[in-house]
């Protein structure tokens, strides 16, 4: 048995019971996934600036419940506060961006990302770029609906998705096709039957990977990158 | 339940009960593996010539029995014919290399990989900048021991294993290590607990790995790099 | 005349007049430079964590008082809040390690960057990496001494600085060498007078890039990666 | 005098006339240009499938004849058994797909590869990042036409590659044309003289770096990637 | 108070006037800008052979000035004859090519270079690569109006280059223009005011970049790339 | 029969008899190779600015002969000219530092340059990052003797190089060497003998390589960064 803990970076706790059994659902039978949200923060993740924003709660909840789980999930493609949540932790943690773009790199020579807004396109590249694979990388593509608004007209948004995912394949030789936003995931049956490509859904990948860390018993390096922080240095 | 075959890819078939029983151990529980060699080719893949001799094997095991399958693992570092082997399944076939490459990128900036003789190390590095990983590759290190003297003096080659992380360590800012041979799983649990990182044992993360792409119930593009091959033109 | 807002993003003052001082006296005659700390963060900067618990209050100071300023800089080599700073705000912000290793990409073939701790390392490398600058670092170094040491025994702190840039000379090539860290400036004049090749100050080479980007009349792009957040979604 | 063997990597001998006519005449006067072709293996090789069933061919071939030549080429413009047949041969051997792109990298800033199957398109990719010239490479564009179908409407097949070398002059600014297939040989002269930019045939080329390798008295390093295997270790 | 001298590497003193009175009107108040052509070379740098007639005269007339200046400019967007400058000279060297790529860098993820002819392209492309900002270079553009044209029909060729720029926006997702031409500085303002994004004058960059340089009191390392040459070698 | 003229872009005569002696025995037998050098310039290329002063020489003897020769070689590691010759002629150009990286490219995963002076390297880094070959480069090495030295004492020369090759092998994993100057060609023979791997003499490689260009009756494309200049610009 593994218990996971997975963190919604947004100050709302509207997603947590949908994409709570959602990763239940995704998960082995003898995991055990407890979702929360932060208390501080945006209602959705789409600049630099919520990102800012976001981190710092999702650091406090990691502190105050680390103890108690086999890994964590931080929930949003984004990837807020990886790097810092690996370094105050000796046990695994997984973000759906970093999960989605390994699972697809092992099913084509080429993905591409289909996102929300224009200014997630050079933040993914960019977030490629550091994980080494921009070759990989077909092209990050944008709806232009903002994470909030997403479900509002969801048949319109599958559309949307899809023809962006046809595009990629047509214009950009794409082979493989990645959701670029974790608000995605209850569109992403729909997009799967439409598209006519494999399609991964990042906040599913992320679990998966996160439980194959759990599973292998492995953690994150503690003599670089992930150097534990020294903690009395914060006034917060 | 998940059934997944393992292609020892050696015209031996020594090594399938130790490695069985080791990755059926591995394994979930609701995950039946089985093990099996190729009739002709090489008793250790260490050279491009080894590796040529062995692919036409691997992919008679593989078309014969895919059927039957939800997920096929090719057990060797070296990956040898996971290309045509994606190109001839439907369900997705995993690789020790590329999957213990891929888990070592997560758990920290640099991974060096300790594998057994010198023509290895460029291999290996070519195979990283395939995949995009060059920057993320601290070194290639080899022990200079045959795959199969690797189990000669165990406790000697558990040394230079060491030895040689600790060097990756020191000299090429190494935070993980990767053992760069499936023939040395035997041997990881001494390796593990005397290595001051992180270390990926290859075939067990493959497998797992495995594991995670069947549940995502996703597969391999056939759209690009791994279009269906034209079966009735070869004569063999 | 243009007025620059210089944020030391650490919760102490006890910089702000030395480091006032310095960058006042680098300044043109024109130039006003007006020297802040944040109310909540760490001590010093050095490591994810660090940087994430500093960047909210950076971007706090930003919003309050950006109105009255022509460009701002943030006062660290990590540059915590570079990009989401720039998103908010239509002057131009600079950050000393990017304008550090912009200026030494001038001056020769290859620079080497000598900092504080281990974990910077990496964390460097991947900044570089971002810019593009990868084959231009010769490499990153560290004396082991954290930022608030470093004028415990400043005599002591040179030397460690100019052996480290003696060794990158040597063995890694370098043809300048960049301080990696801004709370190394008071012991720049000593480590530039006992090393051999050109040294970067990165606070001064970041207040001078600002005052350039101020007299090009020139500003970050607001169509793509600095896209204007939407405010009114984050609770803070 | 100096001796090559040309193997055409494909159980077919309906080639090797044309082929051994046109490459002696390529050929110096005192160059002795036999041809065979393998045993076993595909009619053409447009797949990792067809690759992976033609190489223990072509290194049979090697074995069986290398003593008796002063090199050897592999008349493939995929280059299959190219790096085993290094490892097992003194005298140099060399392949169509590595010759022209290094004689075409000669030519010009960006060169694109025209060949058959959209498959090939993320192969040539990877072929080209292996040897570091992606960034010279501007494109690879098929025609959609398999390899023994090209010869069926030649002058229609013409038409086609022309067009494609036009729209990558125009989309993709190739200064320079490699035909990536050398199944195209019989209709290089038509191309050339329809293309508007050099144009390059790859059995050709390869040919003529062979003799300059052989004149020049070189071959391939044992000292690493080409290191001699054990030959005794496979059962074939 | 700081001297510069301005090269502008051409055979004709036709521009020295304009250029040099906008360069000054773009220095602060405390520097003096001189201004001066070469003797003998092309009229416009369009091509390696221009350049090639062009640096040695550029090297004459800093060997002649050198020790009455504090830094160096050479006027022209191709660098000609920086490199070997920066061997002769002690004082800091700049070039608008150089500075204005770097400038851009600072404010958007990708810029794109609008300049006249075709052969360009590929040559900026390989500046690019040089200074490690290729993934930062979102494409390069030519409006085909040779240098000495540019100014016939200013308010074509404004449109032209803001039409470039836009295609580059719209197709290239450049967030940032760069003018490859310091032949356009006189059409700046017109650009400027017409693109929806901002544009890099490459003179004045140039000179800001310079005027850095000084202030820092920082030049180029002779420790490498830069080492002094022996002058008695050549015969001129 | 073809006829290849060889530039030795020195203004000295003082090689003329050896080289030409050395690369006529190289050529066919069918080749003739003349030799010539240029009037003004440096007696040997170490540096930028020795390369400023031949290029203009170089020209101007490609500019006078190039319609009585099937292809030029431009005799200098440095390559000195070799864009600009390109733009001006019909038939091929080509240089020994380019030919021989693109020869020892093919023998093995990695190739040092062994060179004379310091600061080729970062010169020939620059020169292997234009190529794309960076990844392939192992190292440049260099034995602290200037190009007019090399010969005084040819044993302690041959050395030196020796010494070189094996750190490079040893330290940095070459399996190729390559001399990275032509003035090392009369000591070529006796480091090949001494040379445990594989060693590339430039002069020998550019000259092949140019027979291999000229009997494929190819050459560079005019359509991008070679485009022919317009000559009646310059005044010289």
């Amino acid at each position: 048995m593994r218990r996971i803990l997975v963190i919604n970076p947004i100050a709302d706790d509207r997603w947590n019971q949908a994409d709570g059994d959602y990763l239940q659902s995704t998960a082995r039978k003898d995991t055990i996934v407890d979702i929360v949200n932060i208390e501080k923060g945006a209602s959705s993740i789409e600049s630099f600036y919520d990102e800012a924003h976001a981190v710092p709660g999702v650091l406090k909840v990691i502190r105050e419940n680390k103890d108690r789980y086999d890994g964590i999930m931080i929930n949003c493609f984004a990837d807020p506060g990886l790097n810092p949540a690996r370094e105050i932790c000796e046990i695994p943690v997984a973000g759906p961006g970093e999960s989605a773009m390994i699972v697809a790199s092992m099913l084509g020579h080429r993905f591409s990302i289909i996102s929300v807004l224009k200014n997630v396109v050079p933040m993914f590249e960019m977030k490629a770029a550091v994980m080494g694979l921009s070759k990989r990388l077909a092209s990050v593509k944008y709806i232009d609906v903002p994470v909030l608004a997403l479900e509002n007209n969801p048949d319109t948004t599958v559309e949307s998705i899809v023809e962006k995912i046809n595009e990629a394949v047509e214009k950009d030789s794409a082979e493989v096709a990645v959701l670029g936003c974790t608000g995605m995931l209850s569109l992403y049956r729909k997009v799967k039957d439409k598209a006519g490509i494999p399609v991964v859904e990042p906040a599913a990948a992320s679990l998966k990977i996160l439980e194959t860390l759990i599973d292998l018993g492995i953690s994150h390096s503690k003599k670089g990158l992930y150097l534990t922080p020294v903690f009395k240095k914060i006034t917060w």
